[in-house]
């Protein structure tokens, strides 16, 4: 827990806040910390800066918290991801919002598993706990955005263009013929198939509305590893 | 599984193997292969190619093969990993294998937990299970070298000198001042440390051998993502 993530409910006044339960195992079990001691915080979706540690019982701990900072600046992406198995989708959530993506499309596709779309994992609690680890991780307080699509088709051609309005239109897909272009500094819409790929079908119904694919080399890379290269790739 | 890696005791005459066992259960219950069904397979550190089922019984799969291809290109890295903790060294190892890493030391240091020296991950035909499924990912056949050393400062003084001579050598680390470079396209040495990150004095340790010190940005990533993230920076 490299920041702790606060909410509203969790201050008792102004300044002052109470960690129970999983943050406070973590804090004393993992972080070890002591009386007096100083740690970054921030106020979900609001300011960074840091907390000092006034009491340590024996299942809270109070702190008093001072927030001045912006949180960090978030990736200027889009991500549109077909929907990938429960196991991994925990890690890829946790992965891409510490990446800094703010905005996420799951979609259906050709080779998503029917049975992902049951996965209590979508609930959108369920969601949030992989998404705090993620700003836990990477000292951020901006909940991204998850929107859940069960359609390809529609979702594509009546949602996707006003989605991607504006900005790089990009189909990461294996067969295509063109490396995927580094460094770009402009709002990109990235589309992410599922293991297997997206089907020809779907690539050319992304093609017709102004999506250009792209490979990233001959390796073929698990979904959890190319989202990962691809924005590193993307966003040197 | 994108390639099917062969071991030469598979062959049982020149250009004809079988498949038994874990290979024999993907094949049939994931991918639902049919007789005379064209895959690509390659020979454990040699050629690829493809190859053509001739039999399928109930606990093995008869393939022809012809093996013509060289594997994709490797990576010009040398990765020195602080040994992670078990769960997460098993998918770092299937990820940069997949990655195309070709030489990989795993050692200690301050922040590595003492007991993750005794998982028995780390016996080499353990470790060997996991690149597999990394080169099956990637279609690659090239077996990376694993080596572990389990004293830090006699290793960076003593061995890393020699293994980086007349490379990059770069030590990632969340605190150094300057943004690591990407597109680099000589041969690197690349250090990253634990969760927690290397301390202040082993950082030193490597920067009195020539590695310079670089951060990846703001963001503080988990040590699987900052890997991939680092590696497509490093080879865009």
């Amino acid at each position: 827990m490299n920041l702790i993530v606060l909410k509203k409910n969790d201050f008792i006044d102004n300044e002052n806040v109470i960690l129970k339960e999983r943050r406070f195992k973590h804090l004393t079990r993992v972080n070890k910390v002591k009386k007096n001691q100083e740690l970054s915080c921030g106020l979900l979706n609001g300011k960074i800066g840091s907390g000092k540690i006034t009491t340590i019982s024996d299942n809270f701990i109070g702190m008093r918290v001072s927030l001045e900072n912006d949180p960090p600046v978030p990736l200027p992406l889009t991500l549109v991801l077909a929907l990938p198995r429960p196991k991994m989708l925990k890690r890829i959530i946790e992965n891409i919002t510490s990446l800094g993506v703010k905005k996420i499309y799951l979609i259906n596709s050709w080779r998503v598993e029917k049975s992902y779309w049951q996965s209590p994992l979508l609930n959108e609690d369920q969601l949030e706990q992989y998404i705090i680890l993620g700003l836990e991780q990477s000292c951020d307080t901006v909940l991204p955005k998850i929107y859940q699509k069960r359609f390809f088709t529609p979702f594509v051609k009546d949602e996707l263009p006003l989605i991607s309005k504006d900005s790089i239109c990009i189909t990461a897909h294996p067969k295509a013929l063109k490396k995927c272009p580094s460094n770009v500094k402009e709002r990109t819409t990235l589309v992410i198939g599922p293991e297997g790929g997206l089907i020809d079908k779907e690539v050319e119904t992304l093609e017709n509305i102004g999506f250009s694919s792209f490979h990233i080399g001959q390796r073929i890379l698990k979904v959890e590893t190319a989202v990962t290269y691809l924005l590193a790739r993307l966003f040197t």
